[in-house]
């Protein structure tokens, strides 16, 4: 499936912010940060290298010029939230021992976990910095929202640490989870636009639901990706999630329903030290047939229904409707 | 030396409120949190421990009332900046490897590296979020001052990892590096008050500059503690600093001058491998004797007397002052 062009477009206008911004951080902090974001080797020459998809800038800019807004007046809101998304990227790697990330050493695997943290929390402050240089009534509006957004995806993360010693936990657990890990900053990026652009409350908060249900279609396609993904494709290896022993949606479904399969799923997921291949294949093939995937990918279908809906209600330009609805089935069919 | 009266009576107002605070992280990440201020045993049970001196806070409600504002005013910003402090003490302890704290294990060997880790991430956003959690001009103020002054800390930390790698660190290099680590959150502290309470720009500067000069000086003596401190009192191991190899001002006062001292310290440093006991103390009474000890010390004295110089032209009030000056003293003569 092609990258959507609003994608495309609202790239080209805010990678070079988002370059300029994180030049603001000391000799000290640049080298980590750069090759994270893929513009520079472990070395620190320039590299072409695959970005990312800036999906949360995208949805940023649209959220701007869906009440009517210019482009640029989102630029401090997209730049703010790629930076939040991407420390805690460098942070989760750190957390979940993830070597790779997007085809290429994840950050403390280049550098070192130190240098890694502390780029981390440089990012993460200067995200606020980005927002707050300005004191306008919009802009302070946008950091509040960016505080909290923040902090429940970080309390998603700690939630979903939490998962990993608890034997079992049921669909709903995790889909609160996935909400606040998830869904608090893909709604956030689908509404700072509108909130910089000093849209009416009533609007900035369907294009936030819009974005929060858009986020839960968002973790159900990666869950399943993080089984069944194609290695070449993610970048990630085979079963990763399994290997992890992450208690993602597929895993939550069949482990909380009173089945054999949940007791054998159970069974490998007790099992001390690293799994093998088979039993990471064995896991895969338990989950699929005890219907898991299937679920997985109804759960994102319906919250991508629901999506559309909320946008649908939004009282939004009608030519912004049509890029994020495509931007929106796009997440939901993406291979990695 | 006894604690000064106003950092005892500050402590009795901003401590509950710290607590409360902090009651308002999830249940995935509190418990680190409550170890690691001191609250909780690391089985979660309530504790009477030495909970740390509060001098942040101190300062801050203390700039409040230099301007003749009310001390609760001071609240949101003495509780954001100890939560700043506090983060970065967390993720420091992970850098630096350092296994206690306050004569306890540290948060990441009390718990884990990852628990440490998000906790200190959410430490570092609760802070801001305490700040705008109302928007009025005052509290916008203290929040853009915060994020500037953490931006610089975390500077000053990835500054400090730096020289790690570094042969030799001259004295001026070291002391940008620390007014960056220390003494920007410490001029943060001395002034929020007065930013809260709606004081003029120049004496909210005055106050500033106080608070970082004193932060030179606290530094100073944290670097001599560092290496001569009594493990007893300070908490920490013998030569600890040189255990590191950090490039602490009586390292880089004897490493960058022309010496044999300098050769054999130089010497003991690029030693692969820990440190033995004996290295350690051979370090020590090689920079003893360059003067290492002496010139930090007096370098205290010099940024405390300046410190006080530029309180005593601050338009504040005199019963102030001296509770002011009565701390500054006390965090120059500490032995922990």
């Amino acid at each position: 499936m092609e990258s959507p062009q609003a994608l495309n477009r609202v790239m080209k206008l805010i990678e070079p912010e988002l370059i300029n911004s994180v030049k603001k951080l000391s000799d000290d902090l640049l080298p980590v940060i750069e090759y994270h974001f893929g513009w520079k080797t472990i070395k620190g020459f320039k590299t072409p290298k695959d970005a990312g998809k800036r999906l949360r800038p995208a949805l940023a800019v649209l959220s701007s010029e869906a009440v009517g807004g210019r482009s640029e007046t989102a630029i401090p809101g997209a730049v703010a939230v790629e930076m939040i998304h991407n420390f805690s990227l460098i942070h989760d790697d750190i957390i979940d021992g993830d070597k790779e990330r997007r085809h290429r050493p994840s950050a403390w695997t280049a550098f070192t976990v130190e240098d890694a943290l502390i780029a981390g929390d440089a990012l993460h402050t200067l995200a606020f910095q980005v927002l707050l240089e300005e004191d306008t009534p919009e802009r302070v509006q946008a950091a509040r929202r960016l505080v909290d957004a923040t902090m429940t995806m970080i309390s998603g993360q700690a939630s979903d640490m939490t998962f990993d010693d608890l034997p079992t936990v049921s669909f709903e657990e995790c889909l609160k989870m996935e909400a606040a890990k998830t869904g608090a900053l893909l709604g956030y990026a689908s509404s700072v636009g509108a909130v910089l652009s000093g849209a009416n409350e009533d609007t900035c908060s369907s294009l936030e639901v819009f974005g929060y249900e858009l986020g839960l279609a968002y973790q159900a396609v990666d869950d399943v990706l993080g089984i069944w993904g194609d290695p070449k494709v993610t970048g990630k290896p085979v079963g990763n999630d399994l290997r992890e022993r992450k208690k993602s949606m597929p895993v939550s479904i069949v482990l909380s329903a009173n089945s054999s399969e949940a007791e054998k799923l159970s069974d490998i997921f007790n099992i001390t030290g690293e799994l093998s291949e088979e039993e990471v294949s064995y896991a895969s093939s338990l989950i699929e047939n005890a219907g898991g995937r299937e679920a997985t990918l109804e759960e994102a279908d319906k919250h991508l229904k629901r999506a559309t809906e909320f946008l649908n209600n939004a009282d939004i330009r009608k030519e912004t409707f049509y890029e994020l609805e495509e931007i929106a089935k796009f997440v939901v069919n993406r291979d990695s």
